[in-house]
């Protein structure tokens, strides 16, 4: 099959979605953006990406306040917080043509089976971002560290296309993997969730403290245990290794505030039901109680509770 | 066997040792009292006691600043936080003849054996008080609610002194009764302190907000049975119903600040080793997991760790 250029929309041009859908439109990919409050900015100013791979700016961004307003492409990527996501009915299908891909760069679990049931002719992919990036001002980013993007797909979704956008990526500059495995790599990237989102949001703390700490650290390998054995109850097979490697993979890490605590400053809504409230309940359908995480995720609904009031 | 009036002495002279010493030495009883950096004033003004069960004002209140100062007594209150019990060794053995009783009343467990082994003479007991007390200004204590006490032997400590120290402790307006499951009765307010106490600090929260979110209430009875689970592995029987009579009574508490909560918010250690450490590794010991206990132990550790730094 000759490959065309693939043609792409960013729902959601935050920490996420404006450092990958920046990096493709650098290149000079076909890359629509929507932007929220930062729509006259982008229009203005376009969009601004410092990275400890390489500063860029995409002058000429093609900026949207709506998806009516945008064109149909090949591939979404949906980089909004996961706690939108009930909005997706509404926001993609002015984007999709029969064969458009959306692709879910989002956290959590069971997100693509709700998207499916809310779009069931909708080809849908999963991809987790093992990334530090996040908006620092009007359609600006800071890209931190790391930035590998695992894409796997939903279902029937066809795999050719999600390969090529993984070849788009790798020349992008964002190294990129496709994998067959979506419950794998969801429950994978929840190894990491779990504990520093949670926690850096209870215990007030930053990635570092935590770890330098031998109680918080022990907690952090109680919780990945946990991830570990829930992810089995539901037949996903993650190595022990696996836990040591993300230990050391955050002990490398700059000091870092993971995106749940900078929702719970920011006062925006946390990620609770799609990164704890899922896979507590997934794993407990199965026959895992998952305590110590369903412990921590009690505890972030109820400081939720206590800023609504 | 005539009984003769039992004297009394109160190690720690705070919003605990203070109430019910002060209750016995209201009704006449020779009670002597430890205090810290309160001695002066009592020995000025005395001991006041604001008490939901009517106020008393102890104006000659035998008070001192070192147990070296005091007399031999039959009953010793040790009424100090355990996280300063390392210093009985050296606090109690001017209070005693060779029939002293020692009763800690204090919170956690086996704290009886490790005075035992501090004082391998010393005849022992425990003491449970359900009570919001606290001091609230110098040789100061205001009682806002409750105040029941369980009295019960550790080893071979006679139980006819106990029996007594009940009935002196009834006839001066403060509920006591003797149990003879030492165990039971250390495990029965773990199912309390446990939830409330570490929730209060972690959460930052008082009890009735604690109660009030859904979230947070499920933790707490998520709590409770994990003591009882790990009280049930060493051999000691809750009854299920016991979770419901603890929600009960605190849902008709007034708003209320656990000691520990005071402890921390005072920059005091908290006690956590005696409170959680110990039944957690008793439970393990005896091959159960309390693995949500565990994880609020771990985030009061960190909390602590945060602090001294």
């Amino acid at each position: 099959m000759m490959k065309k250029n693939l043609t792409y929309a960013v729902v959601g041009t935050g920490g996420i979605g404006g450092y990958y859908g920046g990096r493709l439109a650098e290149m000079g990919h076909e890359v629509h953006f929507l932007f929220h409050s930062d729509y006259e900015e982008a229009k203005r100013n376009g969009l601004k990406v410092k990275s400890v791979k390489g500063d860029f700016h995409i002058k000429e961004v093609k900026a949207y306040e709506s998806t009516a307003a945008m064109p149909k492409v090949d591939v979404v990527l949906v980089c909004l917080k996961t706690t939108s996501n009930h909005l997706l009915c509404e926001l993609l299908p002015p984007l999709m043509h029969d064969e458009t891909v959306v692709i879910l760069v989002q956290n959590g679990l069971g997100i693509e089976s709700e998207l499916s049931e809310m779009l069931p002719q909708a080809k849908i992919a999963g991809a987790t971002a093992f990334i530090c990036s996040s908006k620092i001002g009007p359609a600006t980013v800071e890209h931190a560290q790391y930035g590998e993007l695992t894409v796997a797909p939903f279902g029937d979704c066809p795999t050719d296309v999600l390969k090529q956008v993984c070849e788009d990526f790798a020349a992008s500059n964002v190294p990129a993997y496709f994998s067959d495995n979506l419950d794998l790599i969801r429950w994978r990237k929840l190894v990491w969730n779990i504990p520093y989102n949670g926690l850096s949001v209870v215990m007030h703390a930053s990635t570092d403290e935590l770890m330098e700490c031998k109680d918080s650290r022990e907690l952090i390998v109680a919780l990945m245990t946990d991830v570990v054995r829930g992810a089995k109850a539901c037949g996903v097979e993650i190595r022990e290794t696996y836990i040591q490697k993300m230990l050391d993979f955050t002990d490398a890490m700059t000091p870092y505030l993971p995106s749940m605590r900078l929702d719970y400053d920011a006062g925006r809504r946390m990620e609770i039901r799609t990164m704890y409230e899922n896979p507590v309940e997934t794993a407990a359908r199965n026959g895992y109680e998952m305590a110590t995480t369903r412990a921590v995720m009690q505890q972030l609904s109820f400081m939720e509770w206590k800023e609504k009031r």
